[in-house]
């Protein structure tokens, strides 16, 4: 069939996180419009990605080097260790640019329900790294659900007798956050952890 | 540097109509973590839809054949011409599968204030397909909007004298609509266009 080409792409647009039938619909249109300036290069930069980036075999992190860009960048705090859930999260923080040390990406959370015990996490990795090179302190940077702070709470007992000190992020008001829309949790918290000015 | 391969490719999906840069990270690394699964493929699509999909010569449609799907159809009944702005309006009237006729496809609408005239549209192609071949009905389904109109009356006066019946489709209350929610002109119309059951 002559039109099934233009179904595929939009198809497989449509599978990306973000875009739905309509959205892909558009979006094939818009790429089929720009023929030259836009599908053909996006199609490069995809196999190009597709070919060059792979997780670093230190910290999990993606590149197109491996050990990655951070890992190999001597110039960040070799003693600072962040571990977070998943690449997203490494480049949220990286995007802050107030941390400056390296990193350890779990790839999830542990999560009994869905089957998904330490076993299928970095942990172990993480842990070797914490024990072995001058590491002084390990951030555990997952987010503040339930499994995040269960996976928080797993490694920490797992480095209890190692000697780094472990610290989470701090909870409090999200910085240009109204209190009257802040959820009571947090509000306890900022309360709770209030500091003198 | 080794990180802009990924960067580069956050920045090209971030141009597709409904990602916005947050949406773009997350299909990136959707795409990355689905490498021969979703990103090879992906990039496979679009360079064949680059490659083969054209506009069809007859009608502007775009299809991987010239003269298009639609236009080569005889089952189709050729006294039926149905002008569209856009490829996507064409394709929501054929997810509809009501119209069996073909189409035209104009490339937008006249918009002086955009500097859009009749000769940056498909107006000539229509009204000499109009005036030809045996076509009985020209249907103006144009958008509702003040641009929209002006377009459809434009060609309405233009086939003025051609042996040809020229019809814009109906207002009303859209199938599922609450009349609470409905805008006074949409009312309007739909009172004026009451008909008997």
């Amino acid at each position: 069939m002559s039109i099934s080409e233009i179904d595929r792409l939009i198809q497989m647009l449509a599978k990306l996180p973000g875009l739905g039938p309509r959205s892909a619909r558009r979006a094939a249109l818009s790429l089929i419009n720009n023929a030259d300036a836009v599908m053909r290069p996006l199609a490069q930069a995809l196999l190009t990605a597709a070919e060059n980036v792979k997780p670093c075999s230190v910290c999990n992190n993606l590149d197109t080097t491996d050990p990655c860009a951070i890992c190999s960048d001597g110039r960040r705090d070799q003693a600072l260790l962040c571990a977070v859930e998943q690449v997203g999260d490494l480049w949220a923080l990286e995007r802050g640019a107030s941390y400056r040390g390296l990193y350890h990406v779990l790839g999830g959370v542990l999560s009994p329900l869905d089957g998904i015990g330490p076993d299928d996490l970095a942990i172990d990795g993480l842990v070797a790294r914490a024990r072995g090179n001058g590491v002084a302190e390990v951030i555990l940077a997952t987010s503040a659900t339930v499994d995040g702070r269960t996976t928080a709470h797993y490694i920490a007992e797992r480095l209890e007798d190692a000697d780094v000190q472990i610290t989470v992020l701090a909870h409090g008001i999200p910085v240009g956050g109204e209190l009257d829309y802040l959820d009571d949790g947090t509000l306890a918290a900022a309360l709770r952890d209030r500091h003198s000015v």
